[in-house]
């Protein structure tokens, strides 16, 4: 059923990479580990489609052959064969292999990657509703005991420093949960003015409207919180009805000031949804420590799990507002539906969403604890991205985060003027390296992500900077 | 890391039956493959965990070494080992078996099983956002040609019999999208006497009051969907804002008067959503032929796809409406959002979830022309399953669907009552047949799905009624 397609052009830059011949064990290596990996995924399926009671013969024959296939590839493998070609999984879709034979710089994607128990996890539940088996009245996914489920949700709400937690698809819809609970048509929402499009959103599809707090050298301030809550009142008469700010914002990963803006929210009597995308599951954050009525996380963005997938807590007096559950009664049958929570709408995160978040939980929990050494990380590289003179850092140094912005106006993109490429030589160069998640093309103003990398890959990526930079004879301070 | 947990007590209710010893070759051998499949991922998070350039000669003696032991699991895989145990994947999760040792008659699980495609798509594309690697401008998820999002969208939108089509995280979150759109505080929705109760709360959510069409002989006719309007119109003076009606049910899997419920929904000028959770992506269903304003579909379901997806199908008169773009500005930094869609909040299914939907496209294109064989052996079962006297099928018939509402109280419930397990020895019967999803314990009414079995396994389903039947000396005919 698979093929080369050949003729067809792989769609994946890494693919190209491969092609100029720069790194060439790892992707041949890693297309035939996946085929490895779908061949016993083709193992499987001989149990799936056979009886309880066990094989017939014809049945252990294929066996044999498909086992026999994987044996051959894992010979190839071991060989450090260079050549074997990228296949197809389906008609149109390339295995990814991003992650494994080029260093991912991409800014969201870095503390989403999978944690090698949230695969093992998702390959033995990756099935529809794989995590209901046991689901037992009174029906709900949070009180499933097996898988533990159940202990996962208070772990989860201790984990964040709340009293209640529940899982959500996407950390927007966590925002959606609290905004429609709050906010009635016109209502005000002030949040941050490096707010996430989806808190715009959120607050948009339950007919409310959101004022920006500004930012003072893009910091959001407590001050400057206070100042817009006045400017709301003052215009409309009322208070707004929730403030949301970004802990680490998207745009430059800089801290806010989270604890400023919880105790004026608790002054104002407003209550407060602290934006953890950034924070939650890459450092310790507590949400009742830090002030917070709401927090919200992102499972994809940084919780090791797969999309969509995020992450509510919420302080008890909000609870019942929050995870309300339904009080309908059918006019015909006259049934009920027991404790599904309306904003939940039942049941979030049936399988392999919820079962990544479980199983890299035990690793998040641990990795939290070590946040300080990854932001050594990404100062060394900001250290060694400035040494080629004209590269500036557009985030708050030194670094408290991962996520940098950088300009390399007067740098990289100097080149990019004259080179027949124009900015994509720079992610060409990049590429070649084995470097990938630079938005391609940008040269000026971009942004990298270097959670997670090891020390060695560390030093590579800031070593690679320096290379280009040397090539195109751009000069490099010792 | 991992361990047998020697004294825990496993939860999954497999390895009870493999205890039990009934199935003791297929489990064992699952148990293996699942740790050959997992040794692989530790294979692959070598290539995560070293440089683009290749491997140190250390790393190169660790993939000796992982590789030798997915050579070994294999030679016991082959070798017909029955005795390897069961081993977790955290501290807490098992591997789950059910569907490759056990036939899985769960009357929700049946149609959401994945592909072979869509689970090797999610071993290469687990990772948070795996699918935006060339998320270009205009930054949103169906939009993005690589890999070819956007063309799925297109062909969704042309399976649905649709104009425009998005992946939602759940049928649930269609509802939502649609309800939200339409349906102001206090405004009515028609919805089935066999609505989901994701439909409820969709209305609840939105702050609107549901009326539930009546049914006869369980079947809601486009005559009571009628009355029902009438009904609503007389009470409030205004007509309702939406009909919902379930294109199959999940109490009985009765079809319902889906074309004659358009027509009156067309008569009234009142907008029709089909919830097609139970049908598209098992039978041909197409959205306009029927009639249909609106069509949600389940992924997790009916479409081979993990949790939680969905599709929301809609006629491009009423596209502007529920896809509507945001229209807030910043009014702080002037930041405008684009063509972010207000109801979907952004992106929706950025990971694993839509790269399963898409994987197992193909497949489900290709299975629905084949529901008629489906039903066939639905009605096969049911026939059997009507051979030990007492026993009932409470849905309609003969079936047209392979969900099955059944009453064994004049049959298997009489032996549950003198029982000392009650109705568990049922159950467990069942399970030491190799058959699981029986709701544990119920041996009056209960529900079965027997979507996409084998005819083999059909069979040996149907006759392991009879086996228990005659084990316990109910009577059954010829």
């Amino acid at each position: 059923m698979r093929s080369t397609h050949e003729g067809r052009k792989p769609y994946n830059v890494e693919v190209k990479a491969f092609q100029r011949g720069y790194t060439m064990d790892k992707p041949s290596q890693m297309y035939l580990l996946y085929d490895a990996l779908f061949a016993l995924e083709d193992v499987r399926e001989l149990y799936r489609k056979s009886l309880p009671t066990g094989f017939t013969e014809k049945e252990k024959a294929e066996l044999t052959e498909r086992v026999q296939k994987v044996r051959t590839l894992l010979e190839t493998l071991e060989s450090g064969d260079k050549s074997y070609p990228m296949k197809y999984i389906t008609d149109k879709l390339e295995p990814r292999i991003r992650e494994e034979a080029f260093i991912n710089i991409q800014p969201i994607q870095a503390a989403g990657r999978l944690t090698p128990e949230a695969r093992k996890a998702l390959i033995a539940y990756g099935d529809g509703y794989s995590v209901c088996d046991q689901c037992l009245s009174p029906f709900r996914l949070d009180k499933i005991t097996k898988p533990p489920v159940q202990e996962f949700h208070q772990e989860l709400a201790e984990f964040l420093g709340m009293d209640v937690a529940r899982v959500v698809p996407g950390a927007r819809r966590g925002f959606q949960a609290v905004v429609s609970s709050l906010v009635e048509k016109g209502d005000y929402v002030v949040l941050s003015s490096f707010a996430h499009y989806t808190e715009f959103l959120a607050v948009e599809q339950a007919g409310g409207k959101a004022k920006e707090i500004p930012s003072v050298n893009n910091v959001v301030t407590g001050e400057a919180c206070a100042q817009k809550i006045e400017e709301v009142k003052k215009e409309t008469g009322v208070l707004p009805k929730l403030i949301m700010v970004d802990h680490f914002d998207y745009t430059y990963g800089n801290e806010h000031e989270v604890r400023g803006i919880a105790q004026r929210a608790r002054e104002y009597n407003v209550p407060f949804l602290l934006n953890g995308a950034y924070s939650v599951g890459v450092m310790p954050v507590n949400g009742k420590e830090i002030g917070a009525d709401f927090i919200v996380g992102s499972g994809h963005k940084s919780m090791a799990s797969a999309a969509p997938s995020g992450v509510l807590g919420v302080k008890s007096e909000w609870a019942d507002k929050i995870f309300r559950t339904t009080k309908v009664t059918g006019d015909v049958t006259g049934r009920t539906f027991g404790i599904k929570e309306v904003e939940m709408l039942g049941c979030t995160l049936m399988g392999a969403t919820l079962i990544t978040m479980m199983a890299s939980f035990p690793t998040v929990k641990e990795r939290v604890r070590h946040w300080e050494e990854e932001v050594k990380k990404s100062n060394y590289v900001t250290t060694q991205f400035k040494r080629v003179q004209g590269s500036a850092i557009l985030s708050e140094e030194p670094r408290k985060h991962t996520l940098t912005h950088v300009d390399t106006t007067e740098s990289f993109d100097t080149v990019a003027k004259i080179h027949k490429r124009k900015g994509y030589y720079f992610s060409d160069e990049l590429k070649e390296r084995g470097i990938l998640g630079q938005f391609a093309g940008a040269t000026r103003r971009w942004k990298l992500n270097v959670y997670g990398l090891t020390w060695e890959q560390i030093k590579y990526l800031s070593e690679a900077f320096i290379e280009i930079a040397e090539k195109y004879g751009l000069p490099v301070t010792g």
